[in-house]
């Protein structure tokens, strides 16, 4: 394993330069800082933690908003915690800046500020680490994204394949067979996995699963003035949204229209959101089992923690039945049977 | 939680009768056990342990074969075992047998037996337990299987597409594009996957993955006869076999043909079993890291014991490099570039 003096002896500076650099000392330029950071994660150097001292693990989220009760996020906070934490290690959670993105490599931020290992909640494809984690050494775990083949990072969230599964499975017991989808746009890579698994699981049944059934748009407003008359027109007699927002949206705007939820129409959500139990009606939805997913973080990243060089790490899914979704209606029932 | 009276009262039968039952006492007869047991687990009592007992976790193999150091079982089991002892679990090792299964339900041999949770290796799909985990409540690892939907069941593996993908770009890499497909039959779970993996892979990629290129038979001998000669027909390059003991098999007969490898032909493995190292020449090969599988169960069942649903727990892939792989040969080349 390196040594300061490793790192001294590679940079041609003393070793006390080497031990200042490493504790962020002031009177150590910050471009000084930089080198030695980064020389520190080549030579696979590891800091030495007081055995007094619990070993720290950060989650990384978008915003401090999630530290806030009645976002999505909080649960999951909260489950990391109390996992983490009764296994004797400090978590802090530190919202995730371009700027700090911008000025430090990621190996190089772990190992200044002293964490052994980091999760992600709720990154954008665009942050600029998000391409460092093809090949970083941190312990990482990544909340709804793939990094492939790095020993190093984990991905977990809920089992995506499992979940449209027992909807489709759901919405067919009820009699529909001609099921909608409507998402928001694929850039994320949660919506692109369900969007092409709903795909997926249709056509294995021998459904249909095309654009005449199937719709995406960033927007809203887009997804309910184009996508849905389509939907309707196909005969789409229920109806799976990428999240529960839109799937809440997609209620409100069907009422307008004058269509009653679930006796002409049902819907169904992603995620389980607090919001889910007040739609009118209460919104039956594909559950992301927050408290679970937090806990699990930890158990992916303690995997890590014991060099265990874990991929995938993937919650059951837990189909939460409210009131949204019906038996599909009489008369679309008879239309089909008759045009069979 | 359910209490010793409960089952009593449930059955009509006296608290005394339950407790011996629960700690097979000879003079309780073998069918009253089986109720209590099964009882006992529908009404989801737990055992107490004491709290100076350790508590006990079972690993299911096939045969006690299992246990000698050369078979591919053992250094998983070591794993499981690294992990699982110093947490303070008690691991016993148990050879599967029909009869067992036939005599008691899944569930209540487990609570009979005072095993809080368990490792399944080598499983096949006709082994009558495989059913009861669709519905079983004690905390469950299954090996490379599936079961979808019970949240007290996890499956761990190694992640097939990313071990796929870094085969076939690794022979892309070497000038590959007609790459064969050579498999195990496809009534084991695993080499179902690694086989619809492949096709999946390739066309991604705008490479052909069918009948002409792919073969599966039970016996090594008909894919050697049958398969082989018209993959070599249609111009393969390179072969991926669904494991390594075929992978030898397949490099021995070419040899009787006359084929160099690498330089006629490439061949590529599953698994990296020990004899790897030794097959003329030296194999490379997809790993299955067996120490880091046998920590990642005792992980995935630590999930499971916090009360985790986990479904999917899956390594990284590594691609071993050996010898048995080459550029593309020169004639092969030029013949392509002709005729395209």
């Amino acid at each position: 394993m390196a040594t300061l003096d490793d790192i001294a002896q590679e940079l041609g500076i003393s070793k006390g330069t080497v031990s200042k650099a490493l504790n962020g000392a002031k009177d150590v330029s910050k471009k000084m800082q930089q080198a030695v950071l980064e020389k520190a994660v080549e030579l696979g150097y590891t800091r030495q933690i007081r055995s007094s001292a619990a070993p720290r693990l950060a989650v990384f989220v978008i915003n401090m908003e999630y530290l806030k009760p009645e976002n999505f996020g909080y649960d999951i906070i909260v489950g990391f915690r109390k996992a983490a934490e009764p296994a004797g290690y400090q978590v802090e959670v530190i919202p995730l800046t371009r700027q700090m993105q911008q000025d430090y490599r990621y190996d190089a931020y772990m190992m200044m500020s002293n964490y052994c290992g980091a999760l992600f909640l709720g990154m954008s494809l665009l942050d600029p680490w998000i391409k460092e984690f093809e090949t970083c050494k941190t312990p990482t775990v990544l909340y709804d994204n793939h990094i492939s083949c790095n020993p190093n990072v984990t991905n977990i969230g809920v089992d995506i394949t499992e979940g449209i599964e027992l909807a489709v499975d759901y919405l067919r017991s009820l009699g529909h067979s001609r099921i909608g989808y409507l998402s928001s746009a694929l850039e994320a890579y949660v919506y692109q996995q369900r969007y092409q698994t709903f795909i997926r699981v249709m056509t294995s049944l021998g459904l249909t699963a095309d654009e005449s059934v199937m719709g995406n748009s960033y927007h809203v407003n887009t997804c309910l003035s184009q996508h849905l008359p389509r939907l309707l027109d196909n005969g789409c007699t229920a109806i799976i949204c990428s999240h529960d927002m839109l799937a809440h949206s997609t209620m409100f705007h069907l009422r307008e229209l004058g269509l009653r939820i679930p006796e002409d129409i049902s819907i169904l959500g992603h995620d389980d959101i607090p919001l889910c139990r007040f739609t009118i009606p209460p919104l039956t939805t594909i559950r992301q089992n927050r408290p679970a997913l937090g806990k699990s973080a930890f158990y992916a990243l303690s995997c890590q923690l014991n060099s265990v060089p874990l991929s995938t790490h993937l919650l059951h899914a837990e189909l939460i039945l409210r009131s949204s979704c019906g038996p599909v209606p009489k008369e679309q029932a008879a239309i089909r049977t008759r045009s069979e």
